[in-house]
């Protein structure tokens, strides 16, 4: 494999964006399209078959000696959010292309067919929906729901499918069988600090947290803050402060099962210097792969809630926005992927991942694993977004393992 | 006096508002103009002789026996924020009108001169600058300030003065002597809750306090919510519930000084559900009469910065926005507005005013004081807002007694 022309890949593919800063590349535009058009011109002269499945999936196929033998796929997505960086989903993506092209340089055939699968629309950025072309392709999608999606300038959804050549209504046919894959892996950037702080160059994903969401709506009185003595007030702000604190004691109680709480939301009302804050609002996102201590985590807030409320005089209540389910990775996978470290020394390290990923939803279709390569500084969705050349050289060398393992080659 | 006669006053100035909820009469508005015009009319009709000075402040003038005496003055503002209620600032003035009709109704004589004033411009809220008026009236107004000002239609000061047929090249001919005025005595509601809760008709105000303001900045890193481990993180959002939690506790610590402070503007960055908060910023508002007091809530603000900085890892900066000096009233008039109220049978209590009113300013020009009556719910800036009539007719009649002691009848 060769890191100058991995290099290249990202400099090309970083040339397909809209305006404005870092990467503008949102599902289902004009130039998403280039984008995927010039890929698939890439995997084609490294020897693959590329078709459009009728979510805009792209799906590149490299022959194996058996082609009735299910296929070993990778794959993740080009899409970006707005400001993005250059290497969410485009490191799954590029890093297969490097491993395709290195097998086609060297003729290495394999008995299972491989895949390099380029999701559409992973990203919420455009729709307010994410992993829209996974959800497709692992029959996961609700019809009526897709029909009302829109973008802010209110091109909907169907109208985007339109401008692709695709048609919502026949979106169900990219639906793909349980034994048409034998094993999917998605390597992905971290999007968090943890392999860089740990000094590891490869994060083995255990499971997909997934994050239980609820508003907190805090009602106080917004008195005159001159006026008002100290103790007669009700002042939401200081409620809701108290109840943000107890989300992080709650979270950091749950250290060892990797459960965090974030308060990422918090508007006070009528927030004027002059005025004791009279209602606060507060959307909080609780995440891990283990329902109980996640569970743990919503129970405190919810304690935390009946204790401010008494204590202050205040109106609380809470309503559960969504709840999402971990997913686990594949035991056996998870311990393959272990192994091809081990065996060449690389600096492994066993991790849930704290964002979601196409890799979700495949795993309700197949045996599914995932890969991460260090984010420096952790950042992500962000221009500053950066994995060196070298790491992403190390992630595409156990890919490449494990897609030669999976697939079987002498 | 006459309660129903009152009753009428406060609805026929009710009519005179902006559309929107509540009453909405902004200062140098046509809507105010008309409304100073049929109040100026009342007066006249009262036998009271009304000029309007180079501040646009109304003063209402009723002779005394000794014309070179000085007045004796009593007054508030008509000028209301946006969806204001009816008696903030008009008690003032509508009390001290049914006092000037009874005045006229008995055919009473003072000694000296009585004067009603209107003050222009009490309210911030058109122009972002309060007491306007009385900061003419005792020269305390800064000329290239005045210039700066303008409101949110970026109508300037100056146009609103020439609308009304003044000239601010020549406000501070408003500006009158320390001789000129014997005493002044505001009338006011509480805007709190103090009277009410302690069952008091009549707050004699003992000072106003003042605030001292500052920005607090807090900048951590925003990180993503599922990918960050909660010892990774530098949270600014809990590090800014922290110090608004801190300013609570050194205000609560100094309860007997009736020192207050609040954290009213508390805003986050970039407030999205899946991102750490990166930064916060606090606007904190810290008001008492007693400056030691003040000073050491904001020392212990200082102090909280400091603590969860080095705590949180967080970079925390805080900039002085404003420092307001306390105004006593004059001890004489204080004690002289007690022994009126015990005459009279009627409960008391002193206080201190922790809104600012156009006495603080009037303090620096004659010997100042102040009358509360209470606020239903200290509920005041409100469309709800409510003062009965039998509650403001308690305030007439200690107002009354007053301005007649001062004036000497008899």
């Amino acid at each position: 494999m060769k890191l100058e022309r991995l290099r290249q890949s990202f400099e090309e593919l970083a040339r397909f964006t809209d305006e404005g800063e870092g990467i503008n590349r949102l599902a289902y535009t004009e130039t998403e399209r280039n984008a995927r058009d010039f890929l698939i011109e890439q995997f084609e002269c490294a020897g693959l078959t590329v078709r459009t499945d009728y979510a805009g999936n792209v799906i590149a196929s490299r022959e194996g000696k058996f082609p009735d033998l299910p296929v070993v796929a990778t794959g993740s997505h080009i899409d970006s959010v707005y400001a993005a960086g250059e290497f969410d989903g485009t490191a799954g993506v590029l890093v297969a292309l490097e491993v395709m092209r290195s097998l086609a340089d060297e003729g290495v055939e394999t008995d299972h067919p491989l895949e390099v699968i380029i999701f559409a629309c992973e990203e919420s950025a455009r729709f307010g929906a994410s992993t829209l072309g996974s959800k497709a392709m692992t029959g996961r999608l609700d019809p009526a729901y897709t029909r009302s999606l829109a973008d802010k300038t209110s091109v909907t959804l169907m109208q985007a499918f339109e401008e692709n050549g695709l048609d919502l209504e026949e979106v169900h046919l990219a639906m793909r069988f349980q034994d048409e894959i034998k094993a999917f892996v998605e390597l992905h950037v971290e999007q968090g600090p943890v392999l860089e702080k740990q000094g590891k160059a490869i994060g083995v994903v255990s499971a997909i947290a997934a994050p239980i969401r609820f508003h907190v709506h805090v009602d106080g009185t917004a008195d005159h803050s001159g006026t008002t003595p100290m103790d007669y007030r009700h002042d939401a702000l200081l409620g809701g402060a108290e109840i943000a604190l107890s989300v992080e004691r709650a979270a950091l109680a749950e250290l060892e099962h990797g459960t965090v709480g974030t308060v990422g939301v918090f508007s006070i009302q009528p927030g004027a210097m002059n005025v004791v804050p009279g209602s606060a609002d507060l959307y909080v996102d609780i995440r891990g792969t283990s329902r109980e201590s996640r569970q743990r985590v919503a129970a405190a807030l919810e304690t935390a809630l009946n204790d401010v409320a008494k204590a202050r005089g205040l109106n609380i209540w809470m309503d559960k926005i969504s709840e999402e389910e971990p997913v686990q990775m594949d035991s056996k996978l998870v311990a393959e992927l272990k192994a091809i470290c081990e065996e060449r020394g690389v600096a492994w390290f066993e991790m849930p991942s704290g964002a979601g990923h196409d890799a979700m939803n495949m795993a309700s279709l197949c045996p599914t694993s995932m890969i991460f390569v260090p984010s420096k500084d952790g950042l992500s969705h962000n221009p500053a977004e950066y994995t060196s050349m070298e790491q992403l050289m190390e992630g595409a060398d156990i890919l490449r393992a494990f897609l030669l393992q999976q697939a079987k080659t002498l």
